[in-house]
């Protein structure tokens, strides 16, 4: 690591990553005069008489913002806007590569949460959606919660519900792997930040009853004096069997392992499982379960990591969810289009399944036109879209 | 006019009229953890240690927003930020055709100037520069102000500057053509709004000492009592011969007629100039003196319409001033890099001027590279570039 200008990560990221082009070729009067003065006055006009034309007649109806404080970004902390700004180009990459959308990176000077609302909604006529990313814990929930009630755009935190929607993929077909429902599934969340929230809510609304979820201080419980309104939340739907302790306490006897934190596991809390345990050690680089460790104790294991099977990787599901949302004009991103997503995913592997093989490749190129289809059709089925 | 969906103008225009995609091609797992995680956060940290490298590992260097609250789009007035964004769209088109330079529209929700201020601020980490565009005057000057004091990256109103400097490149060469020097000339400035200010305000810089301005109510003079800040400050720097009463009243005797208005000129006020009048007329698509008329009293005539000689077109300047800016880290667009610029724009046609050539045309490849270099330089000189 270091700042190297001849390492190929650095040749590689020379001038950034993304570049705009025009549609139309302005070449000559005539093209000009289309493309911009006086031939765009019409279409302007069009517009101001009647905005839903903006839809048809503007980028922004396929156009995501990606936004970003700079609070969160990968596993580098809070690291500032400038220092975001490669990854958030990197993620508008893959919006373009993965679902044909355009994407472009807005990055904060500014972390308090009512100014980056403000800032967004100041700003969101630009655009057709709004991907909140590396956004900090608990600021991102009340960012996301305000954003989605102001605007009449999409709006999604992908560290949280691209997670949920991938991590509910694969843990349904993990089930399917090892012959169980997910309602017979108990189930230990390891972290409460974005990622974390976001699974337990996602894998209670697929069916999910029993799940407990630990912070750094332990199990999640109603008796705790420490939490914060979204633990409390937590604590509130989650732990029926009203545990309390370790993290290592959760885990004796339960079903699945779900770690979106950046702990570590030992490997005697992993052994007492149950049978045909499932380990989704999902922190990078470093998996709270070494996977070695892990198969010795599970029947599947998942990590975020690409140099091994089951790679649980946002990229199924985000550039997806937009395409099908725009497609269908989709106000918003409902709890329903996510849960569809998440179907359409695991639906795409599902005469494949085998214990290395729960989730497609994050190159699987049938997995973002599925997510969109679905997602598209469950916005119609919700009532949310322009085109009602 | 009006809305036809078959009509070339709305096909031309259907799903906007710019796409973002990757530099980099994102294929397989070796290019996905390079453009994206895990190598990109070396990036991500080279950058947090010494955010001058965002400059080199960034697009921002050569990213222009072009941002506006809708408020004074063409002639169209205050149509607000969706009916703007197919002109913002054109506008990002052009930079990306005229100079390589990416560019993004940003329309804003708040007409406010203090949120409009706040909120490019905010933004400002995600670009390399600020191109103001269609924000009405006066608010428009202050936005402007404030934005270059609180920024330290190149802020450019276009409808004041980018006019300004070609009006001052085509005016050069038409004195140059009609045997005088600039400080030989008396100018009438008719309209008193973005572009008449920073007209008047280049010209002066130029060494044109004799100018005066009118607004809808005549002349700008020192007694009048209904003058804002920004014309209070024009009837202190202008009107040295004291002159009262109308446009035509200022008209008498006056060697150049600069139109930047949306008003009409009848014909005995031009044919009351003096011998050799230059008439610029940049209303459009109505220019405030017809050109048939005008010819009839004048030896040069320029408009802002493209099917006229001598087009006075913003695209031959703000290209390749934001090019040059960014060719040189420049911090800001300073008095000198306007100057430079409209040298630059002038001397392309240098060795082929003629009454109806005193400009490029808007598709003379030549320009935007002249424009740059000038500017680049003159930003070097003037000790405001990040490379000193």
């Amino acid at each position: 690591m270091g700042f190297d200008p001849n390492a190929d990560v650095f040749r590689a990221h020379e001038g950034g990553k993304l570049t705009i082009r025009s549609t139309m070729p302005l070449v000559d009067r005539a093209s000009l005069s289309l493309a911009y003065t006086p031939g765009v006055a019409e279409v302007s006009s069009a517009i101001a008489s009647d905005e839903s034309l903006a839809r048809r007649y503007t980028w922004r109806s396929r156009l995501v913002a990606v936004v970003s404080d700079g609070t969160a970004v990968l596993g580098l902390g809070n690291i500032g806007p400038a220092a975001a700004l490669p990854v958030m180009e990197g993620k508008a990459a893959l919006f373009s590569e993965f679902a044909g959308l355009n994407a472009v990176p807005i990055v904060l000077s500014t972390t308090d949460p009512d100014e980056i609302i403000e800032t967004v909604v100041r700003i969101a006529p630009s655009f057709g959606g709004i991907n909140l990313e590396d956004i900090s814990a608990p600021r991102c929930f009340e960012v996301e919660r305000r954003l989605r009630e102001l605007l009449d755009i999409p709006v999604f935190h992908d560290d949280q519900h691209g997670t949920a929607i991938v991590v509910l993929a694969a843990l349904r077909n993990a089930a399917t792997v090892t012959g169980r429902t997910l309602g017979q599934l108990r189930v230990v969340v390891s972290g409460a930040g974005a990622a974390g929230v976001a699974c337990t809510k996602i894998l209670l609304a697929a069916g999910i009853g029993d799940i407990a979820v630990a912070d750094s201080k332990g199990i999640v419980h109603k008796a705790r004096t420490d939490l914060t309104p979204v633990k409390d939340e937590l604590a509130r739907i989650t732990n029926h069997s009203a545990l309390t302790g370790s993290l290592e306490d959760a885990l004796a006897g339960a079903d699945v392992f779900l770690g979106v934190s950046a702990g570590h596991v030992p490997e005697p809390a992993v052994a007492g499982m149950a049978a045909d345990a499932i380990i989704f050690a999902l922190a990078n680089p470093d998996p709270e379960v070494d996977p070695a460790v892990a198969h010795r104790h599970a029947a599947i294991v998942a990590t975020g990591r690409s140099d091994y099977p089951n790679q649980i990787n946002n990229v199924l599901a985000f550039p997806g969810v937009f395409a099908g949302a725009f497609d269908a004009g989709a106000t918003a991103i409902t709890e329903n289009m996510k849960l569809a997503a998440a179907r359409a995913i695991g639906d795409v592997v599902a005469d494949a399944l085998a214990p290395d093989y729960i989730v497609p490749t994050p190159f699987d190129a049938r997995v973002a036109p599925a997510v969109a289809a679905a997602v598209a059709q469950q916005a119609r089925e919700d009532g949310v879209t322009l085109d009602d």
